[in-house]
């Protein structure tokens, strides 16, 4: 039996529901930015959020970015006692003039009663007059029917009769939405089932689960095994509470993994699919969060094998332990003790950084030892690649030193100023040697508690940074961006890592590492690694 | 249709396939401690490790722990080429004397010959010897049959035909394994559809699932659907790769969701289930992870609502946006604004601490706006029970002054000593005022970076513990046993969050926070709260 692939189509909600997690706020630039990976990706939709609710949602469809997938605006159906017309919210979801236009509405009797206070009749009145204006202006139209699944158990007439009015009236798709995310897939499969009895058609329906259960994943692929031919869902899985369906574990499992991969195709290509790693891991960089190791397919862990049996029959046959190749969406497998593996990683990464080594090269083996030894020792070098290139650069022999820190102190207090009040005073000096000169540079930060003192780290930082002497001028257009501490082990083994990003004028990103008990130690060695790999990326000459 | 609930059994293996985790090294004390929580938690079996694979393994079982679950000892099958009498792993394996023992054993033909490279019919037979073995031995026997699921796509009839070899001589449990974690939940309910109609009950199959589709729950709960009675996993999702199928998801889910509410029993008590997130939060704390807050029933963040619309419907009735009372699971409701809510869990946290306080006395309203103002700005008062506790005796008007820290003065320092070395230093001066007297304490540290420097926090904790006067008989006994640093929010807006952990010589652990930009600054509030802590907790006499 073969037949024409059907398409499915992705549509995102990173932007929108994603920003409903506690504690993510996105700035606009960030926003475009996840824009612009989404669309690199290949989804479908882009649901960018719903203007007029806040400034930065608003000032995202005006800076209108240009994308392939479609973008859309989300809002809810016209509220009761007003018209379509004269409904201020709707107009400004419009003011948006995106091409696509998604609206939240009641399909659960009890929400209709209870959340709004409305009979139900009126709700259906209000979901019909609010897609016939949608089609009046001419925007695609999206339902999302809230709580259909909980709503479909308690009523099952009702909740499918919301869904009828937004579909008589021209909706391109009718969402099912578990809105508490308690559904489970069976339930889901017998729900879409009865949807598509009563006369909508699975390639006019979506699905958006919730991970409430850990099933959001198993629920949209029960769905679409039922018929429903458009996924809602997030990068990594943001949302509310446990989060949103994750689509980055999703499209490779449609891409890669039968029955899906001979029954349906997405946009997604499979070049696209080699880059979903690093899309996964931006918006981790963009909301600060450490990348959830055992994620599946992208997670640092997701193709590490321990030592041992699995390990000696990885080095056999791949397949014997792993369900995927993880190239395939951009991951790498980490087989401990596997020179042979690691090398040929090793030597794509050099390349990477513009180092050419030929295979087999005995510095090989002395880099990668060295690497594994370090990161035995805290060091992560899968995020901070600068400090990787400069290891590897020391032990080819390829790195010049430019600089010499003779001496830092950095002092931090805690007193009362001449007014008496409670200050705190952090202060660094730093002395270097840059050829034939000595420099010593001063910092200093005195605060009052309230003030949010940038404490000792800042301070030295700043005078490390302060007088380079002839070096100066080449690190003047250079920021720090952020900086981030983690304990590493526990209790007498911990051990403290420092990552610092760090950018400069012609935009270029980096990111270096150190690793001490002690903070300073740890930051100081971040510091100056920032500072050696913006030297040597710009081949400035060692100072006499 | 109503009928006798069914018994679902639960096997544990977070210390043996979660200790396959990368970065995971159990210590035998540990073992114990999470064997506790697993056997409070109401677990059938605890598989506690491979005995003779590695010497904590071995240790595990020689201090036996008394728990009402049934323990087991994990080993794989008898190698070829000797009896099952004289394979020394697994003399090993039931040298540990645990009433229950579990061999894994290939089922899937291409691993028979890749990674074993004996006949077909070798495999077969060394499973039948080894389960003769057990039998004769009189232990309850576990057959872990490996690669099953990819075993089965590829050759049904000799994957099942290891089953039975198994089933023939006696195991207890036949358990499907899903080693790659590739397989999706429509596989698995057709596999073991097919194992029921080859001859071997769903009461006598078991099915170990990995999350590497992000799917272990849904493949766990599609075997149960198709008559599997056994189900293994482990706390949190620990193990290999992306982890194992999550006991934690699964049994609020089997407990408290229909369809397996009414179908099913396990030996898990609805108030042991109100200790699951205790249970979630040891494993971590054992681990020294963060909580995942997105974890489903157990995450921080599981029943937090973003405030807007479901908030307001929430405070009409949670079952609007909630699908199970989080309560139930120990976990609780995060409403913003919900001043209500707010204050019963308040006053339940004054209780533990022995402080009273009258519903509606407005001093409420006080706290929860300061502890709400306070994490707006970092604080954790979730873990920090005694910095919490702290808080509300200073708003209360409860707690007295002990010791006024006048000024302390940090200093970190990188030089080269007297022979040339780079050596760090560490070193603070703290000055308290006790009373009427006035003491000044002094600490220093000096190391080679290669030593591992504890660094300036170190330093300062034991100045300042160093001689507090009239008080210093009073904390003699306290020790710090963790220090945690984390970024809280990002860039400009970062702040850090310092955690301290202290322990008392009468056995009473606490937890401070303390939040600055400053990381020395944030450390001082964390260990003075520690030190005010014990004061208070031990009714010390305010010195005159």
């Amino acid at each position: 039996m073969t037949s024409v692939p059907e398409r499915l189509h992705l549509y995102d909600t990173t932007l929108r529901d994603g920003a409903q997690t506690q504690g993510v706020q996105f700035t606009t630039s960030e926003k475009l930015r996840i824009a612009a990976v989404l669309d690199a990706l290949g989804v479908d939709m882009i649901e960018g959020g719903w203007p007029g609710a806040n400034p930065t949602d608003s000032e995202f469809f005006e800076k209108a970015p240009r994308t392939r997938a479609t973008l859309a605006a989300f809002g809810m159906t016209k509220r009761s006692g007003r018209s379509a017309d004269n409904d201020d919210l709707l107009a400004a979801v419009l003011n948006a003039e995106t091409p696509a236009v998604t609206l939240v509405g009641k399909s659960h009797e009890f929400h209709v009663r209870t959340a709004l206070g409305i009979p139900l009749d009126e709700n259906l009145d209000n979901i019909r007059q609010s897609f016939a204006h949608l089609r009046a202006k001419g925007r695609e139209a999206i339902f999302d029917a809230e709580h259909f699944f909980d709503g479909w158990k308690a009523d099952p007439g009702y909740a499918i009769a919301c869904l009828h009015a937004a579909f008589a009236e021209g909706a391109r798709w009718i969402v099912l939405c578990d809105t508490n995310g308690g559904t489970l897939p069976q339930e889901v499969a017998r729900a879409v089932e009865a949807v598509i009895a009563s006369g909508i058609p699975g390639d006019r329906l979506g699905i958006h689960a919730h991970d409430d259960t850990g099933q959001a994943v198993a629920n949209t692929l029960a769905a679409v095994d039922a018929g429903v031919r458009q996924i809602q869902g997030t990068l990594n899985g943001l949302g509310e509470r446990c989060g949103n369906a994750n689509l980055v574990t999703l499209i490779p499992t449609l891409l890669l993994k039968e029955p899906y991969r001979s029954r349906y195709v997405t946009g997604v290509t499979e070049e696209a699919l080699r880059g979903l790693l690093r899309a996964s891991r931006t918006l981790d960089e963009i909301l600060n969060r450490v990348p959830a190791r055992q994620a599946p397919y992208v997670g640092a862990a997701a193709f590490a094998h321990k030592a041992g049996l699995h390990a000696s029959a990885i080095a056999k046959d791949p397949t014997t332990y792993e369900h995927i190749d993880p190239a395939a969406v951009g991951n790498v497998r980490i087989v401990p003790m596997s020179m042979q593996a690691g090398q040929s990683n090793l030597r794509s990464r050099l390349a990477e950084a513009g180092i050419v080594v030929e295979p087999g090269d005995p510095r090989l083996a002395r880099i990668l030892e060295e690497v594994k030894e370090r990161e035995g020792r805290g060091y992560a070098y899968d995020t901070a690649q600068a400090s990787f290139e400069l290891l590897a650069r020391r032990l080819l022999g390829l790195l010049p030193s430019w600089f010499e820190v003779e001496r830092y102190r950095v002092l931090s207090e805690r007193r009362r100023n001449a007014r008496g009040q409670i200050v705190t005073v952090s202060e660094a000096v730093v002395t270097v040697q840059i050829g034939d000169r000595r420099i010593t540079s001063f910092h200093e930060n005195v605060h009052r508690p309230e003030e949010g003192d940038p404490g000792p780290v800042h301070a030295l930082s700043q005078a490390l940074r302060a007088d380079l002497g002839p070096l100066q001028a080449h690190i003047d257009d250079m920021r720090l961006t952020d900086f981030a501490v983690r304990i590493v082990g526990t209790g007498t083994e911990a051990v403290t890592r420092v990552v610092i990003d760090s950018e400069d004028g012609q935009g270029r990103e980096w990111t270096t590492v150190g690793v001490s008990g002690n903070i300073i130690d740890a930051s100081f060695e971040a510091l100056v690694d920032a500072i050696t790999w913006k030297l040597c990326r710009d081949a400035v000459p060692v100072p006499g």
